[in-house]
């Protein structure tokens, strides 16, 4: 029995992207599927990738962060009702983490929301179908809007460079977007948004590229101008994610967790009486107390495995949690892991034994970030 | 630039089977991914598999095909809603293609329905998270119905031998099961739905697992009393389900065609009044006529590339449509394809230009399944 990476089999059920034949030339090493597209995840290997994210700057090819497009007179009510953060005083021109869930407070989905017009909403999501869930409510509800998925596919710009490279494609103006703000910007004339926000801690852009065709020029002009900043292809990588704290959705969060336990708390507007889904049941379950919560843990001992089921968190010959992402960082010399722990337990410093695939080893509960995991 | 199959990145994303290391002991060479969820696509070779398909049986891993269960007081009201097909009289037992549509006919699902109790129904799915459209659409017309998606994975039996191997595991009975209705059956005590139904044209069973550990033991079981019939590791087959005339939602079929485009029509019980969602699209839709249809076509020359494009079909000098699935058929001698075209152009027999990867080559429609194509 062999647990090595196996082939993807090519198929048009799994999309390509714009950027996809760039990809290709730039030697990705590995893909995987999100949201029925083609996601890359390796292209050097994943500390040379880790290493080069830090220190110079990254083409990502996100476009399977798909846009759920709400359009219409009620777009801003069912936009409301669909995220449990109080989104009623973004402007256009904001974006921000907006967790969407189940009438029971679990999480269908942790996107970013951006509002593009007065009365048009794009969730940029993460691996499920939310048009579905969106569809499904406004139909039902009788709500005006108009549901698509539009033909826009993110590229991300990341790394300590960004500012840099982009300055060079987009103009200057790009250095003064802020954190969490889009705002239309030109390449080649054609307008399209840009925001300050992406899948890493070390700061960056992502390019919502409405225009297939134009696509791929955009990626060869940054790649072009970006030969100075030792720019490189990328994608976001295990370590980092996992250094920064960032859980992903049907790896380390999935149906069965609230966003409270997905530890988004303070993306949820509990007391903004709003109408969203799932609010009320988050307000009980923070009256009540959780019982448990994601957390990061660091592991003892030397490199482990590559991680194929949750491994069981063991304190007092009781299973209390899982660990569910883990990996070596190279730079902070000891593994770091994240996972879900019986609230009881998450004290930073609380140790627990962890049943790696490798054997026993001490798991430590530890702040995240990680600490000295910050940018640079 | 490289059109070769890259790897796929190992993820817990992206969900192990009960089956995936027997599968990996069996020599798996490519996995797709389906409902977060991998699924096996190449074992000996494309081309092996096929002629091994036809002739003696397969064990499948296809626990992909999620199951959506609709269970309470309102599970046969929405079940009904939610499928253009006229189910009202299905008992128990007895499953059926049953199209799932949005409003305006538009195909968001192609799964198999079993009604499994009085009260209970699963959705057997393809590529979508029906489960979100459902759970949107109850909880926003207050529905009685709980949603879920139990810890059930298919593992099929298909191919002629497949009475035989199934008699041996779960006894004679299986040979008496009908075409689309399934059974409890026993292994090893406990008990678990059988069906004669399948993605292939070779006839064969789906096994409804209903217990993880269970999985692994039956796979094992079937292996060994398969060794006499040469019994092997199997998937979904490109060339038999072209052949067979089977189309892929999300290859062939997306959200972008109607349920009657897609050649679902006999599953489409446009004049049964019940309250399906999508009826009076599809129904309007029959009346002002269609506007194209899926078809099958032959490819001259000789063998195609593989596919990373819809391929345009072009009559007198227009586009009329594109070729989504193509392969060589080693049967048949020729390519055989399927994809969408005009509805002046559907006769069998109709030439068209149509621009693959490898040149201009003739496109002929064809009857599907393919003529020569049924079983053995």
């Amino acid at each position: 029995m062999s647990f090595a990476e196996p082939l993807i089999a090519r198929s048009r059920r799994l999309r390509n992207t714009p950027f996809t034949t760039r990809v290709e030339a730039s030697g990705v090493q590995a893909y995987t599927v999100y949201n029925h597209m083609l996601l890359p995840t390796r292209f050097r290997g994943l500390e040379e990738d880790y290493w080069h994210l830090r220190k110079s700057v990254q083409i990502w090819d996100v476009a399977c962060e798909r846009q759920v497009q709400i359009k219409g007179p009620d777009a801003a009510k069912l936009a409301q009702m669909l995220t449990v953060r109080d989104i009623r005083k973004y402007d256009v021109g904001r974006c921000g983490y907006a967790p969407v869930c189940d009438d029971d407070g679990l999480l269908i989905n942790d996107p970013v929301l951006l509002r593009v017009a007065a009365d048009c909403y794009w969730f940029s999501i993460s691996d499920s179908d939310v048009m579905l869930w969106a569809g499904g409510i406004a139909r039902s509800l009788g709500l005006d809007v108009e549901i698509s998925e539009p033909d826009v596919n993110p590229l991300a710009v990341q790394g300590p460079l960004a500012n840099d490279l982009m300055a060079e494609v987009f103009g200057a103006a790009v250095r003064e977007i802020k954190f969490f703000r889009f705002v239309p910007m030109r390449f080649k004339g054609h307008e399209m948004f840009v925001a300050r926000s992406g899948w890493s801690a070390q700061g960056g852009f992502e390019i919502y590229v409405n225009d297939w065709q134009l696509g791929g020029e955009l990626y060869d002009a940054l790649t072009a101008a970006g030969e100075k900043y030792d720019v490189g292809p990328g994608c976001p990588n295990l370590i980092e994610r996992i250094e920064a704290g960032l859980l992903t959705y049907g790896t380390d969060v999935t149906r069965k967790h609230t966003a409270l336990e997905a530890g988004l708390a303070k993306y949820c507007s509990l007391d903004a009486g709003t109408d969203a889904i799932g609010l009320e049941a988050l307000r009980v379950q923070r009256d009540r107390g959780l019982t448990r919560r994601g957390c990061g843990f660091t592991i003892s001992g030397q490199r482990v495995p590559a991680q194929r089921d949750p491994w069981p968190l063991i304190i007092g010959g009781k299973q209390v949690g899982s660990v569910t992402s883990a990996v070596w960082s190279p730079r902070l010399n000891t593994n770091v892991s994240l996972g879900m722990i019986a609230i009881d337990h998450v004290a930073p410093g609380t140790k627990a034994m962890v049943v790696t695939s490798a054997g026993e080893r001490i798991a430590t509960v530890s702040e995240v970030p990680f600490p000295g995991a910050a940018q640079r």
